[in-house]
C-alpha cells in the first residue's frame, strides 16, 4: 500500500432522523463522544460507570443492583437477557406480535430453550387472559414480551401480565428498547425480572450500548446456573465483576459510548422522566392530528399507539419508496419503512428523545403534505399544519 | 424523579494512554465521533460501510469479501470467529501462552467445541514443530492462535504455522487485536482463514468495534453449517446480508463508532502501513534502550517482543501499584499492570497507533526514572533519556 494516499474526507449530510432509530442526538451528547479517552480501569472512568448505573436505575425506576450497559446494541441486550436466564431445555414463552418478538424466539431457540410462542397480528397487543392461559398450559421458567414493538408501534400493557407471570412461577423479561424514557417503564413497581433497552431511541444517544437490569430473583438465577452462559462476551456473571466493586477486567469497555450514555442519561434526569414522557405524548398528539387531517391513519390498534413510534398506513396508490426517497433527498428527513408484514404497507415515524420536537412534527407534516399532493392524493392544503398547531396551542 | 436536578458535569482528565489499550485517539477520529448521525440504512452510511470494508481489506492485506466490523469490542470479534466456524463437537486446537489464548479456550468450550490446548509459559511463543505434532495428533477443524498476546507482549510468528495447519487440513484463526496496523499482518499471503481485531489498539480508534475477516474457505464453512450459529447477534450469515449489497436490516449499526473506524483507517492509509510499522518499531527501540539504561528488562522472550506492547519486569523491591498510581496522579500516564501469571510482576507499556510518539517515550522514561529513584533504585540520572535520544538520532 503506497503511503500518503489520502482518501476523500467523509462529510455526512445533516439528517432529520424521524425513523425507528437512531434518533437525533443532542449537541451535549455528541460533544461527549469526542472527549479524550480514559482507560477502562481508570478511577475516573469507573466512578463514571458507578454514576451511570445510578442514572440507569433512576430511568428504569429500579433498585436492582444488577443494572448496567452491555457493550453492544439493543439486540445484544436481548441476547444477554435470554442467554443468562435460560439454560438448555428450560421452557420459555415468547409473545410475538412483530419482528422483535420473533427475534426473541430465534435468540431463545439458539440458547437451547424449549420455546413456546403465542401470537397476535401485527399492530395488536396481547390480552392478559390469553397470556394467563398460555402460562398455565406451558409453565415456563421465563416469559418474554415486547413493551414497545418497534416494528408495529404497538404499546403493550405490562403490569397485569407481570403479575400473572409471577402467579405462575415464571420470571418476566421485557424489551424496552423503544419504550425507555419515552413512555413509563416501572421495573420495580411492575415486578419485572429482566429488561433491556437500546441507547439510540428515546435516550437519544448513538447506538452501541444496551442498558440491562435484572431483579434480585433473576440475579440469583444467574448466579446459581448449572451450565456456563453460552456467550462469553455477554456472561453477566463475569461482566458484573467489572461493573461491580471488584473491577475485574472482562473486556475493554467502549469508553466513548459510555461517556455518551452518561450524558444522555444526565439530560433525561435534568428534564425529568415525567416531563419527557409528557413531551413525547404532546408531539405525538400533534402529529397524529395532522396525519388525520391528511387522511392518514395508524396501522396500530387505537389505544395502543406508541407516542414515540407512529406506524402509519400508506394510502392506496402511494408508493412507499417514492415518498421516502423524496423526503430524504429534498428535506433530509428519514422515516422508516414497514418491517415484516408491514413492509410496503406502513411508514414508521419516530419522535424519539431529542427528535420529539414541534419543529420536527411541523416539518414532516409539511413535507408529507407536499409529497402526497404531488402524487395526486386529495389533501387539503395547510389542514395538517393547522390542526397540529392547534394541538400545541390547546396544551398551553 | 424530580425534574430539573442537573447532575454535575463529567470532565474527564487528559491522560497519556500508554497501557494495553485503549490507546490515544487522534483529533480527527475524536471529531468523527461527534458527527451528526445518519440512519443505518441511509445511502450515505451504507456507502461509508463499503468504503470501510475496502479500507479494512487494505489494512488486513486481504481480498476477502467477508471483511467487516462486528458491533462489539475485540472479545466479541473472538467470539464471532469461534461461534461461526465451530459447530458442536468440532475439534479445535488452541495455542495458549497468555490470557487471550486461555480466553479463546473458554469461548470455544462454550460453543460446544471439543477443545484441545497446547501451552507455552507466559512470555514465550510457539515453535512450528510443536504445533505440527499437536495438529497431527488431534486433526482439528480449526486452530486458534494469538498473533500478539496482549497479556505478555509476545509476538508469535504465524506464517509457518498457517502452512502447517493447512497441510493437516485445518483452518487457522488468528487474534490480531493488538497486532493490526502495528506490525505486519498478512492475511492472504499467510493463508489465514479468519482473523479478528479491535479498534482501540494500533488503529487508535475508541473501543467498540471488532474488525473481522474470513477467507473464502471459512465463508464456505459458515454458509454450509448444519446448525444455527448459537449467537444471533454475531451470526455472520445474517450480518453479511447487511454489510453486503442486500442491505437486509439485522441490528442497528453503531453509527458513530463506524464513523470513527473509517477515519482511523483513513489515517492508517494516509500514513502507509509500512511507515506506520516502522514508526512503531523506532519508538519501541528508543523505549527499550531507555529502559535498559535504567536496568529494566523485558518479561517477553528476546526476539519476540512486540514493539507496540512492552512487557517489562518490575525490579525487585519496587511496588507495582505505588509506581502506577504515581504515574497516573502526577503525570496522567496510564501504563498497564500484569495480567494472569504476570500480575504484580510486570508492567505493560503500550506504544500503540497515535500513542507511539517520541514525546510519549521521553515522558514515560522520565517519569519512570523519577519514580524508581525516589523508591531507592540505583538509576543513573538522565541515562535513559540520553540513550533514547540517541536511538532517534541514529534513525535519522
Amino acid at each position: 500500500m503506497a503511503a500518503n494516499h489520502a482518501p476523500a474526507p467523509f462529510n455526512p449530510s445533516t439528517r432529520v432522523l424521524l425513523g425507528p432509530g437512531p434518533s437525533e442526538v443532542p449537541p451535549r451528547v455528541l460533544a461527549a463522544m469526542g472527549y479524550p479517552l480514559l482507560g477502562h480501569l481508570d478511577p475516573e472512568f469507573v466512578a463514571m460507570m458507578d454514576e451511570t448505573q445510578g442514572f440507569l436505575r433512576q430511568v428504569f425506576k429500579t433498585e436492582n443492583r444488577l443494572t448496567m450497559a452491555v457493550s453492544g446494541t439493543g439486540s445484544a441486550g436481548m441476547e444477554a437477557v435470554v442467554v443468562n436466564l435460560i439454560e438448555p431445555g428450560d421452557k420459555m414463552l415468547v409473545c410475538v406480535n412483530g419482528v422483535f418478538g420473533a427475534r426473541m424466539v430465534d435468540v431463545a431457540q439458539r440458547a437451547g430453550a424449549d420455546v413456546h410462542e403465542i401470537n397476535r397480528p401485527y399492530g395488536e397487543v396481547f390480552d392478559p387472559e390469553e397470556v394467563r392461559r398460555a402460562l398455565a398450559a406451558i409453565q415456563p421458567k421465563l416469559i418474554g414480551i415486547i413493551h414497545a414493538e418497534t416494528s408495529t408501534g404497538a404499546w403493550q400493557p405490562i403490569e397485569e401480565i407481570a403479575k400473572i407471570a409471577h402467579e405462575h412461577g415464571a420470571m418476566i423479561a421485557i424489551d424496552t428498547v423503544t419504550s425507555l424514557a419515552g413512555v413509563p417503564v416501572e421495573i420495580d413497581a411492575w415486578g419485572i425480572d429482566a429488561a433491556y433497552s437500546g441507547t439510540q431511541k428515546c435516550l437519544s444517544c448513538p447506538p452501541g450500548l444496551a442498558p440491562v437490569t435484572f431483579s434480585p430473583r433473576a440475579a440469583e438465577v444467574i448466579s446459581t446456573r448449572k451450565t456456563k452462559v453460552q456467550s462469553w462476551y455477554l456472561d453477566m456473571q463475569m461482566i458484573q465483576r467489572y461493573w461491580g466493586s471488584d473491577r475485574v477486567y472482562h473486556h475493554t469497555a467502549p469508553i466513548s459510548m459510555n461517556y455518551a450514555l452518561r450524558e444522555a442519561l444526565a439530560l433525561v434526569i435534568e428534564e425529568g422522566l415525567e416531563a419527557r414522557q409528557a413531551r413525547h405524548m404532546l408531539n405525538h398528539k400533534a402529529l397524529k392530528a395532522g396525519l388525520a387531517a391528511m387522511g392518514l391513519g395508524y396501522a396500530t390498534a387505537e389505544g395502543h399507539q406508541l407516542p414515540q413510534l407512529n406506524c402509519v398506513l400508506i394510502p392506496d396508490g402511494i408508493d412507499d419508496m417514492v415518498v421516502r426517497k423524496r423526503l430524504l433527498a429534498e428535506w433530509g428527513i428519514e422515516i422508516g419503512g414497514g418491517l415484516g408484514a408491514f413492509k410496503g404497507k406502513a411508514w414508521r415515524i419516530g419522535l424519539m428523545g431529542y427528535g420529539s420536537r414541534p419543529q420536527n412534527v411541523t416539518l414532516v407534516l409539511a413535507a408529507l403534505e407536499t409529497c402526497l399532493r404531488d402524487l395526486g392524493a386529495k389533501v387539503e392544503p395547510g389542514a395538517a399544519l393547522a390542526v397540529a398547531s392547534a394541538a400545541y396551542s390547546q396544551a398551553k
